[in-house]
């Protein structure tokens, strides 16, 4: 098995994704919204008809609308050995409550890691039915087995966020349910590593593993609550790094720095203070 | 506006509906499947992957199945006035966790309450790919406003189930979730009386009561961990009376009593002690 350095810079066939209304209230639900206050202003996420808002798209869904199968011929290597490290999401305009869009993944880099590798991927959406750009979804996966090619080709990836050593300039703590990932999964990712006892043991897990994009999800809720006033449209971006599992039932508090260029620094750390997703960067809409 | 008492005995076209099994997982969920103990013996209810039976179909989904517009013209009438009064739901086989059923819609009765008027629905559904019969559904609607057309037609309705005075043989409680109707209602029914609080309010209620199908879901799992040890095959009817609105957050007790004939009788309270669902009647499979 070996990954394939050639695929650096090229481009997958488009593929069309198309979803409804009902995908985007179970995504809102999947990663906690409503779950607090049901019948508060969480009810513009999680139904279509609170007040004269309609239904708001969680910005982070976008990323569940770029993701699919590689489709570019990366190489091969055990998936098992594959974990998600880092996540960006870029939007270019609210998402609609239904649609479609067209997604085109490029192999942006790869990068030699001595045992492992690093492939980063950029997804490109946009509406299929505007024409219009949506989002850019960039995302590195970090495989174990594969590294040692010898060479890193590619953009090298965008330095990562300092956090500031001061106090958060917002924080934001929401508890997960302990059945989070049964409902989380019904928004795509069906791992068994998020439901099944005996799969997560094999994996050497205690007992099955939120889904990272579920945590990434809620720190997403808490930037638009925090940063935007809940208003998806004053979104810009958000990036961060996995860095540690977190299991169903832990809290995530969120912290944020505000910085100097109109940015934000963040992460996300469970109810030990362990970080969970580090090394965040949110940006509001231009 | 009135009833027209020349559809009784009339059949309405056959409709068709699909289901795949992420439908399944979500409508579990929705009646607390695996709320309480998310890595215990609910997960065959809430995913595809657990130990080696697979995912179990709760055998009240068959009711949403047959559910849907009615195809027959029973005459004009208010739907604000319209309350759902009993529901019966009879399994012919387990439903497969994903499928497609044929289902013809029989008005049954209906009959003349002074102001008001009962309408007596059948529904019968044929697995449509292997042309054998599924369930049968039979619904009674209870209508303000549309009585006094002067005599009752079709057949008489069942005599309602006696609940017995003694204490009763199994007792089950389950505690909704105040976010409870928002997870629900994605299973198909979106009236804003369950999620919208200005709505609730011209409707009389402090806040969204929860569907009378989610409690009727909650009483159904209670039915077949009671008396069934958790295996569908084993689930043959059930029939119960709305009698009370329930709140999101409300705690749900399910009564059964072992009746000489082999079936049983239950009934729902609320933490109030307050009859929600009264008297059921449950049949094993034969």
């Amino acid at each position: 098995m070996a990954l394939n350095p050639d695929a650096v810079g090229k481009t997958g066939p488009p593929v069309e994704r198309t979803w409804t209304d009902r995908d985007v209230m179970l995504y809102a639900l999947g990663v906690g919204a409503g779950a607090d206050d049901p019948l508060g202003p969480d009810l513009a996420l999680t139904t279509e008809n609170s007040k004269d808002i309609g239904l708001q798209v969680l910005p982070t869904y976008a990323i569940l609308l770029g993701q699919g199968r590689i489709t570019v011929d990366i190489g091969e290597f055990d998936p098992a050995m594959l974990v998600h490290g880092e996540q960006e999401i870029e939007l270019h305009a609210p998402l609609p409550v239904t649609g479609t869009v067209r997604t085109t993944m490029r192999v942006a880099g790869m990068y030699d890691k001595g045992k492992a590798a690093v492939v980063a991927l950029e997804v490109t959406a946009v509406d299929a039915d505007a024409d219009k750009p949506l989002f850019t979804s960039r995302m590195s996966l970090f495989i174990r087995g594969v590294g040692g090619f010898g060479d890193d080709r590619g953009d090298p990836a965008r330095p990562p966020q300092e956090i500031p050593e001061r106090e958060p300039d917002a924080v934001v703590t929401y508890t997960t349910r302990h059945d989070q990932a049964l409902l989380y999964r019904l928004s795509g990712d069906r791992n068994p590593l998020h439901s099944d006892p005996a799969f997560a043991a094999r994996a050497g897990f205690d007992r099955p593993i939120l889904h990272g994009l579920c945590t990434y999800g809620y720190t997403g809720r808490a930037l638009l609550a925090a940063r935007c006033d809940g208003d998806p449209s004053r979104f810009g971006s958000m990036a961060g790094r996995f860095s540690r599992p977190v299991f169903p039932g832990d809290a995530l508090t969120v912290k944020v720095w505000d910085l100097d260029d109109g940015a934000a620094a963040f992460r996300t750390e469970n109810q030990a203070g362990d970080i969970v997703l580090d090394r965040g960067r949110f940006t509001p809409a231009r």
